[in-house]
């Protein structure tokens, strides 16, 4: 049984399609290469209630063993996913001292001090841990609760990136034995409806391998599909 | 009070990151400037209980008046959307007739003949209605629940918009009469945590407007701030 994760990203830009969300084919990508099975990729606006809600159902509707955030970290008025995380795990919403002295030193490297909006990118659920951002100034969250993980990493890609590799993925890496074998052919000339009655045969015969055939080209008049194993 | 839409992307190669989901991006972006409040943009593998569940979600717990899928109406197998649909709601999954000679006439016109699979987009809920496909194969599905919209509509991108732009989006001009104004100003050697709090004095004394900062530079040493107002 593979484990599942959600991933859930979080912000207006990202639901009314201002920005294309990167990250959730990132995650995708990278979880499903680590054995996870990725039953959810979703996202919301910045409001509290949506936030929590999606939260519960990650958990508990979509049974996700691991549920990683993206955005709603950094330091405006609308960055609710940290507080959002402490109200769904019922948990206070203090500063981290960890994580403040993260924020402090990026600041003081610059001769800049530490202000309310600064101190926030501080404040996580009580039991959270704080991971390091190589590159920007929030830093992440991860909590453990029961037998369920939360990650929550800010929404700048590269940011998101940089804490991913340097921290969640190895943890994740070493609690997983699983290896995905994947490789993708293109065919030229045959069309999908053609293709779906010998891929359709395949599949009955060995369920545990996946077949997906991917239209590129026109159906009708020069097919081209990419299949993948 | 704005109607509330949901976006739902069904497929593996999205939920896993082997396709980015440009279609979630083009949907939020048209929608938002229809007037309608997107609470939900989601994504699922393949799997019946899962689409099920993702449109039972969208419709009861984010109170969506309209829910757009992309994806699923293909030929093969694991095209599954419809046969969702139709379970979700209540209804049996048919041989739509009018879709049926829409599907026809596009593979006639090739001098091919209709198949068990070619069959099957033409398979919907008892009371869809079919949408036209200018480019492709598959037809789009629209069904009116109560007080709910449903649309479904393929994975191709380029299919996705032409159904959209042909049917779905004058249909929901028809209906709205929201005009939504918006203006992105970029701002260089301004912190976002500086910014923050000029922000966060703004929405208070002007609660119809919405402010964002979007980070783009880097916060410590050269930052650029977008602002969208």
């Amino acid at each position: 049984m593979m484990p599942r994760a959600s991933v859930l990203a979080i912000g207006n830009e990202v639901v009314q399609g201002r920005v294309l969300n990167t990250n959730a084919q990132y995650l995708g990508r990278r979880l499903t290469l680590l054995g996870y099975d990725v039953v959810l990729s979703a996202s919301v606006p910045d409001r509290m209630e949506l936030i929590v809600e999606i939260l519960r159902i990650a958990t508990d509707r979509f049974s996700s063993d691991l549920i990683v955030t993206t955005g709603g970290l950094g330091p405006t008025y609308d960055d609710i996913t940290s507080e959002a995380l402490s109200k769904y795990l019922g948990e206070e919403h203090v500063v981290n001292e960890e994580a403040l002295e993260m924020v402090r030193q990026k600041y003081v490297a610059r001769g800049l001090g530490l202000t309310p909006e600064r101190i926030k990118m501080a404040m996580m659920p009580k039991s959270a841990k704080p991971i390091p951002n190589p590159i920007g100034t929030a830093p992440g969250i991860l909590v453990k609760k029961g037998n369920k993980l939360f990650v929550s990493l800010p929404g700048v890609p590269s940011e998101m990136q940089a804490i991913w590799e340097q921290s969640i993925e190895p943890m994740l890496r070493n609690a997983s034995q699983v290896r995905i074998s994947e490789v993708t052919i293109t065919v030229k000339g045959v069309m999908e409806s053609v293709a779906a009655r010998i891929v359709n045969k395949i599949v009955k015969e060995k369920p545990k391998i996946y077949v997906k055939t991917q239209p590129k080209g026109i159906e009708l008049g020069s097919p081209v599909l990419d299949i993948y194993i």
